[in-house]
């Protein structure tokens, strides 16, 4: 169980994260197939725009969002500092194209006389897209933008890792509730019919659990822990034997 | 960071967990009162029996079952069997409940004739019901009912904790769309207008969204994890040293 110090990568590791993708991918691809097949397909200019909505939020804050935290797992011997970058970028994309689902559907809502923010769903997606945010903001400040002292990078990290996985698994969940409310407002009493439509999305919901079981499951192994690194434990983390006056790296 | 060890309770660990407690009966005190004000109150022979599948899930699998994975936190310095044993019996109160409330849905369903099992909630729901009766029954046969080798109880532990605490989530994830469903179908094109009963509801599924972060919180915090005690390291806990010829509780 504790062999989170070894250099090299854990046997079962690759495999999971291979699953935890080909369950992503699938989520995507189911997604775009039920948006295709059921919903008209999608396009800014017209009353498909809404469907920008599902498709970018599935790839933005599930997907993305989900693989920037396991970049930690996956790239476990690169330089600490490149996984970092790696890390802030596919939230950054993450965040990038949220927008853009967010917009399609505050636009798709101004030109329909629809209104916003009164559901459930809409209320937790505020709230995911705010905290997302500003946790991307804080991370950056932290751990990316050179000068904030050790003691403080390491008081916050506890902090920063479970907000990240907090944050992805409410937007699994807001996501889970976006995709009842659209079944809802369009299939009403079909989908007790079990119809096609019906069953696909249901499936899509199950996936969308399951892919954030599967990162929660690698995010949390302890065995399967990014080691840290020989510069990493004399650069910073050895912030207490710092300030008690013994050399770093020492312990 | 490293204070796991000591037999004290953490200074802030008290104020998270009432909190917690706080939180968790407000939102029971709260679906009572949506049921009461806005769906007509509960009675098991009559129309109003739907409405004891809502308050017997947020009670059972979502306030007993959070607590009961708080158990191991709150009573850090009583005997491990003790804590066990309540831990299980939580989870046991907590699977009749569920159980109440699953028969309430059925019987109403079956009562007015409506299809069982179509909705995405309905299958959320009986994958979180089984899992949780899979995940209590072998529980119990590794770690209360006695003869389980040392060596298959700590292989197990980890996965134990991370399944239960994926259950309790997918829970809370359930019990969201449940309130979903309830708000479209009942309130319809009025949920829209800003309905007091919308409003209440979507108050009600923040709750429990802040419900689930608030034990995950506390339940991961590293410094906040029971302390293995003299009497357990001596029994269970140093099972490798045992298979190595050591004597057990050196390490």
């Amino acid at each position: 169980m504790e062999g989170g110090s070894a250099a090299s990568t854990p046997a079962a590791l690759p495999y999971y994260v291979a699953f935890s993708q080909l369950l992503g991918l699938t989520l995507v691809a189911m997604t775009g197939a039920w948006l295709g097949l059921y919903r008209g397909g999608i396009a800014w200019e017209s009353d498909l725009q809404f469907n920008a909505h599902p498709l970018c939020m599935v790839i933005g804050l599930v997907f993305l969002q989900g693989d920037a935290l396991l970049v930690y797992r996956v790239f476990r011997n690169e330089a600490k500092r490149t996984t970092k970058v790696l890390h802030g970028l596919l939230h950054v994309f993450a965040l990038v194209i949220a927008l853009v689902g967010l917009v399609a559907v505050f636009d798709y809502h101004r030109k329909k006389g629809y209104a916003d923010l009164y559901s459930l769903h809409s209320w937790c997606g505020i709230l995911v897209f705010g905290l997302y945010f500003v946790q991307w903001l804080v991370g950056f400040s932290f751990f990316l933008f050179p000068g904030a002292p050790f003691s403080l990078r390491s008081r916050y990290r506890p902090q920063h890792i479970f907000f990240g996985a907090t944050i992805f698994l409410l937007s699994v969940g807001t996501a889970l509730l976006g995709l009842k409310e659209a079944l809802l407002f369009n299939l009403g009493d079909k989908y007790s019919a079990f119809e096609p439509e019906g069953v696909l999305a249901n499936v899509l919901g199950l996936l969308l659990a399951c892919f954030g079981g599967a990162v929660l499951y690698i995010l949390t192994r302890a065995d399967w822990k990014r080691p840290s690194q020989a510069e990493e434990q004399a650069l910073s983390m050895d912030f207490k034997t710092l300030t008690e006056g013994d050399s770093p790296g020492s312990q």
